[in-house]
Parts: C-alpha cells; structure tokens; sequence
C-alpha cells in the first residue's frame, strides 16, 4: 500500500517551494490546500504593485496553477484545512461544497501571517492593510479616479472583482494616514507619495524602523520628510474614525482628517489550524520548529512566516516572518520529507527597505539591550562614508551602525543607510556575522574597491576600524 | 639619546598610511622620502580624469603636502632613496642639488609599482601608459582639441607642464588602439569611448579580464562590443608603429592605424632600491614579507604594490597590487612600528571593475588549474539570475561564476557580471571564501531580500544552490 500523500497547507513561499522540491526528489504524492485563490503570489511587491512601477496585479505571480500542476502538485485551491488530527495523521479540508478528512503521511504547515489590525477599524472604506493581492488591487483602484481605473491593472487573475469594483467607484482620495513606521509604513509613504497623495506617517516609539537602530531609523525620517511625508513619530493612533469611509486619524487628542488610511502594525502567525493540537509554540506565538522544520507534533512540520526559527547570533528560538526564510525552509522541508534530511538554516535577521530614495539595511542585533539580554556586552559605533571614491560623481553618505561583543570581539549585528548601493551591503555584514567573525577580523577583510563602487576603505571597513580601536582601547 | 626616525620610501597609499598611523601612535620621528612631485593621489581615479567625470586633476588627491606636514609627518619630495645599507641601517637619498645618507631605526619600502611596458615604443607621441597623474594629465590634453584646452583641467599641483602643453598642442587624435585587456585596457575603452574616439581593444589571449574567468570576461567583450568598441581577442600585438607620433598598431601581420594608443598589459614592483641587499624576492618579483610586512633583511618593511602577501584561499605567498591591501598593509606596518604589532591581513584578490555599464568583479580561486595547482580539486558552475524581484523595473541578469572544493566542500573564488550592483556583491563572497565557508553554508547564508535589491534567492545564493546540487549529487 502507498505511502498517504505530503499534505501542505498554503500555497505561497513556504508551501509551495516544499512541494516542488519534495516532487523533484521522490514520486510520492503531495497535496497543497490553499484556502484562497491566489498562490505563489509576491507579497514584497504589494507596495510596487500601488505605486505604479509594476503594471499589472498578475505581473506578482511567481507560477500559474497550471505550471504548479506541471511540476505534479495536486494543488487545491478554495480549500481550508480547518483542523488537524495529529493521533489519526489527517485533517479536515473544507472546499467548495464539500468537506472531508484528508489523510497525510507528513503535515507542512505554511498558513504563513495576516496583518495586525489592532484596534483599527478596517471596515471603513478607505482603510487598507497591504497583506495579499487583493487587498493591493482595492487600495490601487481607490487610489484612482473613477474614470480613469483601468481594469486591465489587474491582469487575469482570480481577484476580489466586487471589492475592486466598490473602490474604483469612490472618489479618490488626497491625504493618507499610515498606522506604523515598519517596513509596510515607509514602503507605502513612497507608493502613495507617487500616487500623489499628501501623507502622514504615524509611529508609536520615537524612530521609524525600530529593528534598524537609532541612526538608520532617524536618517529614514529625515529622508521621509525630505520627500514631501510628514513624520508624527512618539505619536501613538488611538483610533480610525469615520461614518462609513475613513474621515480622521484620531491621535494623542488630535484628529487629522484623512481619506486614506493604511495600517502597517505588523504581522500575526496564522496558527489557528492547530489550536487544540496541544503544539508548542515560541515567540510571538508562532509554532515552534526544530533545524529541520519539525514541529513537536509528530510527522508535522511548519515553515515560513508561521514558524519560529534558530537566530544565528542567539542561538535561541526566535521569528522573522520574511521571504528568503520561507523560500529556504520550505525548501528544506521538502527534501527532508523526501528522503534527504536538510536543515532549513538559522535567520540572521537579514532585512532591507527602500524608503524612497534611500536603501536601508540590518541584521542581527542592532540594539544593545536585546544584545544584552541575549548575554552579550555589547559595544556600538556608528559612522558615515562615502559610498565612491569622493572625486567620483554619483556617491552618498551611507551611515553604518555596528555592534560587537566586547568580551569576544565578535560581531553581533549592523545596520546600513545610504542611497547608493547601501543595501546590498548589508549583505556583507550578514555573512560575516553568520561566520561567526570578530570586528577585527571584520576589519582586515580584503572588500572590493573601484572608484564607481567604493572607496578605499568601504564603509562597513570604516565602521569595523572605528568599532575596532575602541575595543582595543 | 633619540632612536633614528622611521624612514618611509614613497609618499603614496602605503606609504602614508604607514606614517600617519604611526604618527598618531607615538611621538618618534617619521620621514617619507618621495621621488615625484605628486604625493597621495588616487591612482584607480586616473581612468575617470580622462573620461571627463571628475572634473580637475587635483580632484584625484586625498592628502595635500601641507596635511601631511599637519600630521606631524617629515614629507620630502622629489627626493629618491638609490640604495639601502641595511647592515649600518642607513638610506642614501639624492634630492635636489644634494645626496646625503639617512639613518633609519625602521625602514618601509612602499615604491609601489610601475606600468610595464613590454617591447612597446612608448616614447612615441600618442602612446600613453596610465600610471601616475602626469601620463593622466598629458592624455586628457591630447585628446584635447588645442583651441578647447583648458588649462582649469589640471587644478593647482606640481604637474608637468611642459608635458601637458606638448601633448595639448597637437591635433586630438580619432582612433585609439588598447593593448591589453586587463583592468587599465577596459577602464580606458570606456574612457576614451566617452571622448569620441573609435576605440580597438587587443588582448593577446582569448578573452578579457583573465582573472575574471570565461564567464564574466565574455559578458565583458559582448557589452563592449555593444557599447561601441572593437574588440581584438587572441591578438598579440606586435608593437606600435609611427615617425614621431604613434600611426599604427601592429597585430598578427596586420596593420590599424591609430592616432592614439595606451599600454596597459600589467605592472612591475619597483624593487630597484633594495638590488644588491640579498633581500628575499617572491612571485613577479615583489619584496617578501611576512605577516608583518617584514622583509628578510633586519628593521626593514615592504608594503603596498612592491610587496607580496598572503592569500587567504591557498595560505601561499602571492602578489595583488590593488589600493586597499597597500592602505592596509602601510597602516598595519605603522602601527607594528608604532609598537603595536598589527597584521598586515590577507589578501583574497578581490577586484571589482567597471565596464561601461556592466559592474564585473572576482575574487578567490577563479580559475580551475589555479586551485588545481593549489592542491584543491575544484569544481565550477555558472549560472545567471534576476538582480531583482521580475516584476521589479530596473533589474538585470546577473552572471556568476562560483568554484569550490569537491572533498571539503570549501569555496575557493568567485565572479560576479551585471549591470545593477554586481560589483558589490563580490563582498558577500569575499567575506565567505576569508571565512572558510562551505557552499553549503553559502547557500544557506540569510542575505537580504526586497525587490528593489534582491530576487528571494540572490544571484549568489543561486550559485551556492546549483555548485552545492553538483558537489552533494
């Protein structure tokens, strides 16, 4: 008798790139239930898709469900996995129509999150959180005038046509207030600042992009305002108020009025398919998984922004819900289930943003008190240089904040700010924290340098070298 | 009584960086002896003077002579140091109208190195090697039309004039020939492409920027082509013809007239200085040092261009002369002269260029007798992958070439090819190959992701996946 069928739940990143690799090594059947319609859907571009650089919705899509089918995936979409038994090793689909027990030989995991909505109200009209495609599609045709909404954004695909439809009626909209100065806050600053919308960036704590320190996070606002923003950070929203659609951001007493309103609060892990299950779960409730994915139920596994995952600096159980993470352990759940037990990787903590025209970058632990808390005793530099050579044209200022272990020398995390080619760099920082370097190995590292590209000594050099002499000193 | 001062031999990268650490190190006398009239100035920025992009010759200095003289530091130019006597511990210098013995406590060599010229007649008018800002400043004024040269080009610094005006009143020439297709020969094709002239690229061997591997070096000659230059791969040239002024490039039996041509097949250490001491020599003849930056002889040190070093992939003597291994290595010799011992690090031949629009860079072992030679039993792939997410405007195939060890799994050098920060990128695997990554680990490294910057898998995340899938299956 055959072995039941892998049995993935969620067609995005992690579902899907576990499926296709366990298809790639074994003929062993694997299921994929996605409770909506769209699968293999680009959530990072959402804020691209509003601001007009992508041209079409679909444009987002990474496979079809025909090519999902061609990689010999039975993918089930409209389906819900409602709960899972893990005693019986199977769990209840409901899909159109019908409802029934599934069995599985392995369980995946991979609900992914949803956007927070705290207290706000996002039932009134104008009100967004950027979380999946047809959240972007509805904020898109609201953000344009009735006459001028062209149905042909959409591309061809399963969207929510009603929802689009009701917004490409309404009056567009001249000034927005965004709720949280996180990723999804600053991208869409600079989506509906193109769309030509006045906006408000509200953040409860002092600095935008909390994970990306002190420096980064003030150069980001001070970039932000620059661009036409207005930055209330230290405002904490009480509430979205309107009668119907969204007339004001009611903050600290004041209300500013609005017809546009996106709240970017962050992300919960979608875990309810397992309440009962009596699974373990870790920080912020997401479900706890072992280096090969493995959940502590048995023969489940969860990857992707439903699942914990071991940080590379700490290494203790942390969550950072991100694409390369689910991509990656996704991956590695698939070959594991296959047959070739493969680790799904520790998270740095690696992430970047463009804020307009400024790139901005972390990882690790940028901030003392969490590196403190972690048993460090950290030291932190912050430097500028130049990105170029400074008698070559087209250069910035990039800011690098750095932080190391006094005791060991050992870098513990960074962050990067600047608009030329800033981001990328941080990439060199991830490694070199992930290999576990000291500052001072940090610092004799032979980077590149050209004029078009660096200056003798790179910024994250210079930091090193700052950072460095300290601790020797 | 006072220790003799801390003599320096040449008043560039290394050399200045040597005295100026040790001048913030220690209150003992440094004297820099320096041959030229030029001190400190940006060699690698020579290319963009005569391109036009940086705007007068003095753009090109980091450090004027009266800075140095603020740092404390004894600068004497136009004076040559002809000969060492290690054993009574003495330089015998000729500077203007006088020779007089210096007694050093501590002597560094950093003479740099000089461009070769091989059998070429660059005694010719119109034949220019591009080391130092005099061969810079008499190119850029015979590219120059005699009525349009504008003496504002040069700033306000010891050039040579008489050679600037000879070269600024002859007729600008319209068709240059390249010898060689190293980092001089493609900066200096985009250079000259920039200036109008009908550009001719001869490269002896059958592709450009060797140490780059196949990959990247026929990326380099297509975009080239594209951008309007001839490219003549497996060409040797056999000299450079004319009556006074350059005529023709003599290639194969053939003959291309040109009015202009440039040497740029490779450099020499100046090593002159030390004939004669019994001093060890390494590869291409550069000055060995140790971990230091010592040399075998007592009390004296080599740094910069005229120097060996250590690789950090073979762990072997090699020869690099790029500008951050000399600022590194000059300040590490004047820190451990200073008292503090400071290794000098080792160099992993990182080197980026650029091509027009296409951003190349290498590092490590690229090449699979290389690593043979060196004991490894290297494997190879290339791949090509998005710079960006797809849907994201701007992005380009970006082509990189990874090698690493079959029996250890270690990676052993790279090369990167694109035009949207793939130059850069080239740090990731510099940081990698210094820390003795596998590409297992590479693969499994967390380097950031957004769309503006990154696809989910970066390119050199592709290349660790499909080199890992070859080494593991």
């Amino acid at each position: 008798m055959a072995r039941d069928p892998f049995v993935v739940v969620g067609g995005d990143a992690a579902g899907l790139s576990a499926a296709s690799k366990f298809r790639r090594e074994t003929d062993r059947e694997v299921v994929v239930f996605e409770q909506g319609r769209w699968v293999s859907y680009a959530h990072c571009g959402e804020p691209y898709f509003v601001k007009g650089s992508v041209e079409r919705l679909t444009d987002l899509l990474s496979l079809s469900p025909s090519e999902i089918a061609d990689r010999g995936i039975d993918l089930r979409r409209e389906h819900e996995v409602v709960s899972v038994t893990p005693e019986d090793r199977t769990v209840t689909v409901r899909g159109p129509g019908e409802r029934f027990e599934q069995p599985y030989g392995e369980l995946l995991v991979a609900t992914g999150a949803s956007a927070s909505t705290g207290p706000f109200d996002t039932s009134l009209d104008g009100v967004f959180t950027i979380h999946g495609l047809d959240s972007a599609a509805a904020l898109d045709a609201y953000l344009t005038p009735p006459a001028a909404y062209d149905r042909e954004r959409l591309g061809d695909g399963p969207v929510d046509e009603a929802r689009v439809e009701r917004n490409a009626a309404l009056d567009p909209p001249e000034r927005a207030g965004i709720v949280g100065g996180g990723y999804v806050g600053v991208e869409m600053a600079e989506a509906l600042t193109a769309r030509g919308l006045d906006v408000h960036l509200f953040q409860r704590s002092d600095r935008l992009l909390g994970p990306f320190g002190t420096a980064v996070g003030d150069r980001v606002a001070a970039h932000l305002e620059e661009q036409g923003v207005t930055v209330h950070t230290g405002r904490p929203v009480e509430g979205l108020r309107g009668d119907g659609r969204v007339e004001a951001v009611e903050h600290d007493g004041d209300r500013l009025p609005v017809d546009a309103a996106v709240v970017g609060i962050g992300v919960e892990p979608n875990t309810g398919l397992l309440d009962g299950t009596g699974v373990d779960c870790g920080p912020s409730g997401a479900v706890r998984t072992d280096a090969y994915g493995r959940t502590t139920l048995p023969a489940v596994y969860a990857a992707g922004d439903v699942a914990t995952a071991r940080h590379a600096v700490t290494g203790e159980e942390t969550w950072v819900p991100l694409g390369l993470t689910a991509n990656r352990a996704g991956r590695a759940v698939g070959a594991t289930v296959a047959g070739d037990p493969t680790p799904v990787g520790d998270v740095a903590g690696t992430a970047v943003v463009k804020a307009f025209e400024l790139e901005c970058g972390r990882v690790g632990l940028t901030d003392e008190s969490a590196a403190e808390a972690a048993g460090f005793d950290p030291a932190s530099e912050t430097i500028t240089a130049g990105s170029r050579s400074g008698y070559y044209p087209g250069g910035d200022e990039t800011t690098v904040t750095l932080v190391a272990d006094r005791t060991t020398g050992r870098v513990l995390g960074g962050a990067i700010a600047g608009r030329d080619r800033a981001a990328i760099r941080i990439d060199t920082l991830a490694t070199a924290i992930e290999s576990d370097l000291t500052v001072g190995e940090l610092e004799r590292l032979d980077l590149a340098y050209a004029p078009p590209f660096s200056p003798v000594w790179d910024p994250v050099l210079v930091a090193a070298k700052v950072l460095h002499g300290r601790l020797d000193g």
